[in-house]
């Protein structure tokens, strides 16, 4: 988490040649009014009116000085909105063959569903327009409005025309546990357009963010961010989303990975004896989430020992599991080489690096 | 998680002569009114007029088949309330020199402090004169009204003067993160007396059991229960109870513990760049739980490959944090050698066996 010089930051000289593609990198609204070209008029008289003032969340807090890579502030607006900064900071740098674009713009914190669906289809419009249709390594992520699933299937559907969009993403803390029924229209639709579901790290779902009530401090507020997943990749199997979508692909963005294993061991013994609950869960919880979910490497939940991250991922017994993230603009290393884990065989490091993520995504 | 046939229930044979100590062997109520002896006239009448029916959880479904070991329901009563058979099914042929029992009685979910005081004193006081008094290799766990926490610490104290009582507990699932200061009372009389606070998986606090929600079935509840237990160690740590309390030592109890590796490399990691935040935390957080936290170790999330929770284990870097434990008369190994860990040194499953809890607990 220290801050970088970004003379630093740039693809480390000994993966040169190998194809490198980055699935998590971040897009940050300059204000509400950069969308007000993407909203009818009605939407920007209310958004004027009601004296809206944006909806940046401050799960990060913004003023923190180690938070962002040096230098990744554009003069005017915050980092991660400046395509220029953008191209000149990691896509040459780190010569990218594509850079997965992710929007945590507080959508969901809306409640108003009609006022979601317009803010999450103008932030797609604008992503479209503004990003990924100006440089062919761009690829993006919709935005939904998670609080009607049926406007978010709708918004699937529509994102599912442009090749420029792989993924729509969800917030992890959600009002509900993802697997749930009422989620399923979003899943029909985004199997068929062959779009991955990111779960991105993050959300406004007013449950305490703690299954024994809110937590005092920011340090429990980000340490925790693994529990949410756990409990969504526990829903998402267990209520049988990959029976009834058996292509669906759902990668996890910024959760970690290091607490799967135990998870999947602890999944495996208890549905031994409680299988008949689900019975439409016929196989291992953990082959399910092998075949099915994807995750994003950074932040790297890196211990002193960095043998231990190497134990980890054997433990994954599923070498297409991770996906090469860098997370900009947040700064997780000092050096670009700690970006990835340490010690892992040329062959799986080069999935990592590539391989994974061009077999999850629609790329072409 | 199968039914156990208990003629198979015993000490396995390859660990004949050495020290065994059972860190968690529960205790049930036959019915509200085993504690009627207990209770003060104006708790009875109450109880009685109001129809209280009673207050044992359904955490555990009671009726599943395989929950608890074949045979160790009395012929009155549910498994667990009956002395004789904990001696004819645990003491004796497990060879214990110490059980550690607890009891998990629903006093969490009693709204009114002054009858959640009484009924965890006449819990207390049945379970010292009707069990721990009646054999010498017995210990207790006072449960605590944590609904106030000064009225909790007042119990602390009462049981302080039994050297029967060795821990003190508390849910999991509590309403608060078990750091906020309002539970300091406890943690000092805690301290004061050499008492182990325990946290049992469970509790009925009110809040969702997830940070995303309710859950839709009774196995993601079973398969979440770390959840609660990795919040309850990030508040411990982050509000600086083991400063306050540097003697204090706390035992999770049916939580698991293969979580803990990843968990204490991403506390440690942000811990870097957040510890301005809380500044009394002035050493890596997992110094501090490998100094003060303890873990029993039934249920084991068992991998498929043993030699992967031998791994977990090393990545603990310390020797001194579990304590055996058979969960009794829970069922969760098919047979006894298997609930140990397999392929340890020597010297760590001695430690395991009774090395550690004899160095925790205040045994005398």
């Amino acid at each position: 988490m220290d801050t970088l010089a970004l003379r630093n930051y740039a693809r480390p000289a000994e993966w040169d040649g190998a194809p490198l593609v980055d699935t998590d990198v971040h897009l940050n609204l300059d204000s509400l009014s950069t969308l007000f070209p993407y909203l009818e008029l009605r939407w920007r008289d209310y958004i004027v009116e009601s004296g809206m003032g944006g909806l940046a969340s401050d799960l990060y807090p913004a003023n923190v000085p180690n938070l962002y890579l040096e230098g990744s502030r554009p003069e005017k607006g915050p980092a991660g909105s400046n395509l220029d900064l953008l191209r000149s900071q990691l896509l040459d740098p780190w010569k990218l063959q594509y850079a997965v674009l992710n929007c945590t713009y507080g959508v969901d914190s809306v409640h108003n569903d009609d006022l979601a669906a317009a803010l999450a289809r103008a932030i797609n419009r604008w992503q479209l327009e503004e990003w990924l249709q100006q440089d062919s390594r761009l690829r993006g992520s919709a935005v939904l409005p998670l609080q009607n699933p049926h406007m978010a299937a709708a918004e699937v559907e529509w994102a599912s025309q442009f090749s420029e969009f792989v993924q729509v993403t969800v917030p992890s803390r959600s009002r509900e546990p993802l697997g749930r029924r009422g989620f399923w229209p979003i899943y029909r639709a985004a199997q068929a357009a062959g779009l991955v579901v990111g779960i991105q790290a993050g959300g406004i779902s007013g449950n305490p963010l703690t299954p024994v009530g809110w937590p005092t401090y920011f340090i429990e507020d980000y340490v925790d961010v693994p529990l949410a997943f756990q409990a969504q990749l526990l829903s998402l199997v267990a209520e049988g989303v990959f029976v009834e979508f058996p292509e669906l692909k759902v990668a996890t963005i910024e959760g970690g990975f290091a607490w799967l294993p135990p998870l999947m061991w602890r999944f495996d013994k208890d549905w031994k004896g409680l299988r008949r609950e689900v019975p439409w869960v016929s196989r291992p919880p953990s082959e399910v989430i092998r075949d099915h979910v994807r995750m994003t490497i950074q932040p790297l939940d890196d211990p002193e020992t960095p043998e231990f991250l190497v134990d980890v991922i054997d433990q994954l017994l599923c070498d297409e599991m991770l996906m090469f993230s860098t997370d900009y603009p947040h700064a997780h290393f000092d050096e670009p080489v700690e970006s990835m884990p340490r010690g892992l065989s040329a062959e799986l490091q080069s999935k990592i690096m590539a391989g994974n993520a061009l077999a999850t995504y629609r790329f072409k």
